[in-house]
């Protein structure tokens, strides 16, 4: 697992706002945004600002904002899509697949046994756009 | 997503000692031990002591003590079994396939695509319990 922070890497570039975002939530410390190549409808992804390639270097701050903002987007993302529920998962490494070296957490309405492949195919960006919409109204 | 906690839940009796466990790590506000139906050689599951049926009824207290010890166990996987990494997973609700209503978060090391299915069938409980010892040591 490698801790060098690349600071070109896509999130990196989406915190800075040189790539946009259909954004979700933002605060201080993360920002939530609709994952373009969803593995499921209402596939959101939360991440730190702070510069970390997994969970082991978050900062306790980091990790308590993390953990914040995935409670109050989980539970809008329920709330706009009606929901049974909402997986969290991340992975930390990329020989187990992590596929951007930002730490992300991604927040799926459904189990984690019925998720298309990661980056399987581009969403509807028209699609993307209008849930972002929803699930921010929903926060 | 039902927000009634049963105290009767086997994590609930595991914290009360009612019912064994490999215990991997323990402190005020958490624990963590082996799954006895493994869905990959190494899961561990981290519990905060708190009663909550989901991580979105977690105190922001429990919350930040959650993230620490997955951090400290996380790291304690890769080094005992030199893994490439970790996928952190948990789901909320027993529509998306929760199935002990008590809030806890699934480590392993392999990608979340390598995962056989839940609770399939019993591990060893020889391995299970040196497991637990070769993680606990490298924490």
């Amino acid at each position: 697992m490698s801790q060098n922070y690349d600071d070109n890497n896509i999130f990196a570039r989406i915190l800075r706002g040189e790539i946009p975002a259909f954004k979700v939530y933002e605060d201080e410390q993360t920002l939530a945004f609709m994952d373009i190549m969803p593995q499921i409808r209402g596939h959101v992804l939360v991440i730190p600002k702070e510069a970390a390639v997994t969970v082991f270097e978050l900062s306790a701050e980091a990790s308590l904002a993390c953990m914040q903002t995935v409670q109050k987007v989980g539970k809008a993302i329920v709330k706009a899509l009606d929901a049974p529920g909402i997986t969290l998962f991340q992975q930390n490494g990329a020989g187990i697949g992590q596929t951007v070296p930002h730490a992300h957490f991604h927040l799926l309405p459904c189990s984690v046994f019925a998720l298309k492949g990661h980056q399987a195919e581009l969403g509807n960006m028209d699609e993307l756009k209008a849930l972002a919409a929803q699930i921010a109204a929903a926060l």
